[in-house]
């Protein structure tokens, strides 16, 4: 059988949000299928700020994409032709499959092909049931170590890691504080669990953090970097977790990063470890993590949402989604 | 016996490095001795970074020194009369002495006051075998965890705490690394092990260290502060360790603070921990820290030097001179 695939490639490296013309929407026939090769149809498409600082031609834990491959991404698809032994037709698939209807594949380690359950709805397994749940468990409770009656802050809390971290940091019996911009985003917050929401867009957080942070803070997870992280030094508690997550603000997009918090003092005087951390390291390890969040979404203890666009000429403007603040819970695309 | 005791107090809070008229030097009689206290003769004082917070009128770890209150600082002293069952005449006792002649106290958990072996040189005891060389070893053995191959860059190399980071660096089989100030400092680097020095005041730094640490750098112990942290942050390797130890070129003197890293970012990437910590903590436990300080010093191991001031007279002048970069390693002053 003959399978057109359309393809996003790269043409230009984006500054700041991506545009149409910094990628190519290709259609090509693919090749015949190869020994060891799986053949996948993609269904969704998962989109997180990482993937922007994959379009830098800049070292990171992943290489560049380089001009004219496949934008990558992580996204769900159904195999539909195999010849490897691992994988048969009809198989779910989750993986880097990249902005394209069709991903023709070798699986390999950095690929990360894994055949999931065909269980839950997709958008879940690529949610809270995914890398994401894992990134905010991982984070919060394996680095973090939340303990009842702790103050947890969270920024980018309605975000799709931020809102599964708020909820389990409630789980652990924690006052948990979250940032986010814009009213619904703050009631959504209030309606998962969040004891205080700051509005960052309406309101001041240097003035505003201070008073809902009246027993300063324990934990700090840090969806967005930037200006927040110097407020949040004045307020940390002795032993205090900064747990680096991202830095949508200034990490990904601009082309010179903002300078940083001139408090970093404030982590000796108050003996207080920040840490970055990357999902990848403990994906190997996530049997734990998952059976937690598993039994949490079952027994109706973890809200979650899901932002869907559709169609794959979409993927681009999709992808600014996360930086404008536009999407509502995690983003993805069904093709 | 009536005993005359000379002693510093604050009179206004110093800003920047510190002038004689910020302190008075008062003449005292001091009362008879009651019950609980003891009246101990200062030998030395020892003199340490963090000295200088405690005279800004802003909440650390302990409570700023207050207007007419006597300079708050480390020394040794010979207890001359004691109404406490804990101490007896002639002991040596370790504390916070302050920069006065005499010290008559009621030891409490707040003074710390040990009575300490009269063993080795009182220099040694301030020095290695006191809180700088528990530090130093706290830091890098205890939090930092440096495996034999791994490459350590110290900053402030030269200085008290610095020195002993650097030989315990070496003793634990790592490549070392010390920024120093000039070329006396350096080349006594070299001679107490180091394997590569930068002399940041001759050289740049940012130029400088990429040349040296070739495999980039896993443990960086900080006793600076301020703009180094950047370049280091874009060597680090993958689970790097930062150890914020000091901040003198930024966190003691200055009233406004320089802007921070604007590569915090970097700590995702590298999954690399940034933590600070005080000596404090682990003196409680510093046994083990000890043991292992004094058998290195005992067999020639661990090389120390001391710049040894005199004077009650002097003792602003002698604080200054760990900020000038004047002080030859760790700073006293014998009264």
């Amino acid at each position: 059988m003959m399978i057109k695939n359309k393809k996003w490639i790269l043409k230009e490296r984006p500054i700041g949000l991506v545009k149409d013309s910094d990628f190519e929407l290709v259609n090509e026939e693919l090749p015949a299928i190869n020994e060891g090769e799986i053949l996948i149809e993609n269904i969704y498409l998962s989109f997180d700020p990482t993937q922007r600082s994959w379009l830098n031609d800049v070292p990171g834990y992943l290489p560049p994409v380089q001009i004219d491959e496949v934008v990558r991404s992580g996204g769900i698809g159904r195999v539909i032709d195999s010849k490897n032994p691992d994988y048969k037709t009809g198989d779910l698939t989750f993986g880097l499959v990249g902005w394209q209807t069709h991903c023709l594949t070798k699986p390999s380690v950095e690929d990360r092909f894994r055949v999931i359950p065909d269980l839950l709805p997709m958008p879940t397994m690529l949610n809270v049931m995914g890398s994401t749940g894992i990134t905010a468990y991982y984070g919060l409770v394996e680095l973090g170590k939340p303990k009842s009656g702790e103050t947890v802050l969270v920024s980018g809390a309605a975000g799709a890691t931020g809102s599964v971290v708020v909820q389990i940091a409630k789980l652990k019996g924690c006052h948990v504080i979250g940032i986010a911009g814009g009213k619904e985003k703050c009631d959504w917050l209030k309606s998962i669990g969040a004891d205080d929401v700051i509005d960052y867009k309406n309101y001041d957080v240097h003035k505003e953090l201070p008073k809902v942070a009246k027993n300063g803070i324990d934990i700090y997870f840090d969806n967005v970097g930037g200006e927040i992280l110097e407020t949040v030094l004045e307020l940390i508690n002795i032993n205090a977790r900064v747990l680096l997550c991202g830095g949508i603000s200034s990490g990904y997009n601009s082309t010179r990063p903002a300078d940083g918090p001139n408090n970093l003092f404030s982590l000796i005087i108050k003996r207080a470890t920040m840490q970055g951390f990357l999902v990848l390291d403990y994906l190997p390890n996530s049997e734990k993590a998952l059976e937690e969040i598993a039994t949490w979404v079952l027994e109706g203890k973890l809200q979650h949402r899901e932002d869907i666009q559709e169609g794959i000429e979409n993927c681009p403007q999709t992808l600014n989604r996360l930086f404008t603040g536009e999407n509502k819970g995690k983003q993805l695309l069904k093709i």
